[in-house]
């Protein structure tokens, strides 16, 4: 099954900052999400010509509990998959638990057995809702 | 300035669990480094096809104090840069702190408003030692 490289989120305080800093390596922004509703954005930086290698830059409006104040602090690792049902039944064939099933055919959550978070993203359009995938529900956190 | 993503740095716990695991997805190692002297192995696996978008895992063979129960634990983000000490100099005078300087040409390291540890490594072969960098001290940990 064919898999690419997304990127790697990070979380923010001060997305500003963030930014100037990633613009200062030569990084891009090649998109941005605003949320009102979910009080987030989301931008992605890349360097030029490597739009699928970003580093995604999550920023909640309200602050973020998630931020130490030292290092190490990740967002989780992100994959597109040819088929998001095969690759999380492949998965949890193989005893991975699907945190976040795909319910919606679009996206899953995964843990590393270093418990790293890694989102998987349907590749193209998303698939049709299915069972037993729409009705998962949810295991854990990511 | 030209730069290319190289890799996300990921630590583990059990790096037979971990390959595994990011077999399962699809992934295939490139690359390793077992470093006898430092007790360390470095073992890079990307998606087929994309060598320059690498998770790279970071196990040392006697343990890792870094590795917490839970999720967010983070090595670095990679970036290859055309000329190392441009680039460090360029981040100095925009107020970033080099916390590991280029002394040998090869490699620095600094850190995002966050903290988040950033490589930099210079593309190609190591540049010649050159002042200020190759006397520099380190600034804190990275």
């Amino acid at each position: 099954m064919k898999i690419n490289y997304l990127h790697t989120m990070v979380r923010v305080k001060d997305l500003e900052k963030s930014k100037a800093f990633y613009e200062l390596l030569g990084l891009e922004e090649t998109r941005r999400i605003d949320n009102e509703g979910g009080r987030f954005s989301l931008v992605f930086m890349s360097p030029p010509g490597q739009e699928n290698a970003a580093v995604e830059m999550t920023y909640n409006w309200d602050g973020d509990e998630g931020l130490p104040s030292d290092s190490r602090h990740f967002g989780h690792l992100a994959y597109a998959v040819e088929n998001i049902y095969e690759m999380c039944q492949h998965l949890m064939d193989n005893g991975v638990t699907i945190n976040r099933p795909p319910r919606d055919g679009h996206m899953a959550f995964v843990r590393s057995p270093d418990n790293v978070s890694v989102e998987l993203l349907q590749m193209g359009e998303a698939l049709p809702r299915q069972e037993p995938w729409a009705s998962m529900e949810n295991t854990g956190h990511w």
